[in-house]
């Protein structure tokens, strides 16, 4: 034992938290909720490892993520192999998974044999990304994704935003609003405008940013990063026209460079969710609504909650990226909550979701009582319902019962002696 | 988009593993169960990061783990940052965890004044260890630990004991062993053969492998390490005449040098657990008993068992680790269930922990049925219990209810019409 060490600092790596008992069970109770309705629609749950190849990682699907992906040293390196690398990569070979989606297609390409047609799964897992830290932000966060891999028809988007939406509703978000868009849509949009193939991403990524910048930046932006004035002007003008309210009528507003069968599987989604929603959330089409991934090749979709500027989920239509990958072509479409969003938000409206279970802690005195006592004690109580603590008597039983009443115990029974009879009191 | 780029594996990285649905679904139960009887008992739940500071990892009491970190990098280096590199610790700032020990002996020095005094607590999730890969034995892998903190009397021991036996009966083991014994007992008897302390750790790592090696082989191992042979003579006859048969009997076999209060308070908890666990498992003194981590500083103990040679779950007394690290002193005491080990026992065994909720699956005609009067139907169904999944017929129906069938659904129902009355059929 070395007792010269200097003293090593409590607090958690940059950006990383320790998650205090209240509120582990607040977020399982939110997390189990969502299981539950994820399991009764039959989807599947499913695990894949934190740590995946760095070759699958920084494939390019992971956009802006991908420069925030912390990475693992290969094992066994001695000084000098580090100091004679000519890449990363010869140091790095594993990263920390950033989302859940390209880990999902490389389990599906992977197990493809052993699963179900179509796949209905759904994943609730940690995820890493090395973001400058801020407030409410952390580097290591909970993502919770549902997805159907291999049917192609919109059947699965119709799901993907019912479940949702019914688990959203479950833990006690209401009257929210689905948009919906496509990116064929955005496509024949941005091909109406003229704009030439290599400025179509460039342009994506300033529309999605409408929300945050508004009409007046993203026209800003477009002027700045497009060599096609006429274009971005065009673009202005389809914008301005279709974001002051948004309608189903603003279907009649896309140029003829959109494909109608496209419009038509749009509609008949909406028009499917809202018999399904019975009204209890809306279903809206956006045609300005971009969602950044630029993986989405069919309808994107997100959830926006009334009093919430940002989306608490998000998702769409994916369907090259096993085939990108892998090499096999398959069908793919999910949808994402915002976990730590919700959670902010039902933290913030001070909804209660956990148990409403009856604690009760047994202080016994141990100069008087013996440790079997009390524990046979509570174990009987115990049988019955609800949680029953056992603790030594403190020499401050004030405080001690003070911590159980902060920790949500309402009873409490003191045993300082094994004949009397023991008793119930209410804490406070 | 590049489609030049080569396919990637889809193969999990070296050592790690994708869990399938019903994987997931059984491990999950497990888990519900372990913590049901944990929270039961007024043990709290905790989350800690899955990176710690590379300082903290290498402190000095992670042992042979400390060899398997996998490291993470510093973010923004260039490549001539790390070919300047002057030692390891240049490029690496973190690390996963390899144990849930030390992170909580972390977590508790960063949050003392927020949580209740003692602080009972439990975790379960991932540790990473770079070893080599075998059968069963994966580089992320989940634990389950329990601890108590600031409680230095065998209360302590004592409910970690009770708790972790009532953990493992819900999950369908009985007739398992609880093994108990303390360093201060081990140090009594490595004193009493006369080894240098510089020696003690060497001995007890030796000892540690009586389980795997034998008698014969902790002979040869000490007379191979140990410059002191008397001592090895003198503790071969102790080891031969305490390991024969386990009892309560062995504590007259113990030499002076060992503390009568540690044998006093071992008795205590042995005859404590005796009455609590009504005979449905057993406990036994074991003097030979160490269990590898140096941290420990008083009882350890282990669960056998009755068919297995390993031990299921294992822990112990680690009164310096906080005030060694942190400068606070704090009495700590903990037990890890073998959660791998336990899943793979309970597979071989084929100990089923699933609900049997009812699973039922509508599958409609697309050509003859709207998705919405499916969705509408399934519903209906869903609004009872049990999990109802809906799905597009597909060409081949067998084959479909077949893949239903093994994911455990009883029972379908084929919409070909709206306007016929719909019913649900047994599978197969």
């Amino acid at each position: 034992m070395n007792n010269t060490k200097k003293k090593i600092s409590s607090v958690p790596m940059r950006g990383m938290r320790d998650l205090l008992p209240v509120e582990v069970s607040q977020r399982q109770s939110v997390m189990l909720k969502i299981k539950e309705v994820y399991t009764k629609y039959g989807f599947l749950e499913i695990e894949t490892p934190a740590v995946e190849r760095i070759e699958l990682l920084s494939a390019g699907e992971g956009g802006d993520n991908e420069k925030q992906i912390f990475g693992i040293t290969k094992r066994g390196m001695s000084i000098d192999d580090v100091r004679n690398i000519s890449s990363f990569r010869d140091i790095i070979d594993g990263g920390l998974r950033f989302d859940l989606t390209v880990p999902l297609a490389r389990y599906y390409a992977n197990n493809q044999a052993k699963l179900p047609t179509p796949f209905k799964v759904f994943q609730i897992g940690s995820v890493f990304r090395a973001e400058r830290p801020q407030k409410g932000r952390y580097r290591q966060f909970t993502q919770c994704d549902i997805d159907v891999i291999g049917d192609e028809s919109d059947f699965a988007e119709l799901e993907l935003i019912l479940a949702t939406s019914e688990a959203l509703s479950q833990i006690g978000f209401s009257g929210f609003t689905v948009r919906i868009n496509d990116r064929r849509i955005l496509n024949g949009v941005v091909e109406y405008c003229g704009y030439n193939k290599n400025e179509f991403e460039m342009v994506f990524i300033t529309i999605d940013k409408l929300d945050k910048i508004g009409l007046d930046g993203v026209e800003k932006e477009l002027m700045e990063k497009s060599v096609n004035r006429p274009s971005s002007i065009k673009l202005m003008s389809f914008l301005r026209n279709v974001s002051s309210d948004l309608n189903d009528d603003l279907f009649t507003l896309l140029p003829d460079e959109v494909n109608k069968n496209v419009i038509d599987e749009l509609k008949q989604i909406i028009k499917s969710v809202k018999v399904q929603s019975n009204d209890s959330y809306q279903i809206v089409f956006d045609p300005t609504l971009v969602r950044g991934m630029g993986y989405y090749t069919g309808p994107v979709f997100e959830i926006k909650d009334k009093d919430f500027p940002s989306s608490i989920a998000g998702g769409g239509r994916y369907d090259n990226m096993t085939g990108k990958y892998f090499g096999k072509k398959i069908p793919a479409c999910g949808f994402s909550i915002g976990f730590e969003r919700i959670m902010m938000l039902l933290e913030e409206r001070g909804l209660s979701i956990a148990t409403n279970e009856e604690k009760r802690v047994v202080i016994f005195d141990a100069n008087s009582v013996s440790a079997n006592f009390a524990l046979t004690f509570a174990k009987e109580v115990r049988s019955g319902d609800g949680v029953v603590s056992t603790q030594k008597r403190r020499k401050n039983v004030k405080k001690q019962l003070d911590d159980f009443a902060k920790l949500g115990y309402s009873s409490f029974c003191l045993l300082d002696s094994e004949s009397r009879e023991a008793e119930f009191r209410p804490i406070k």
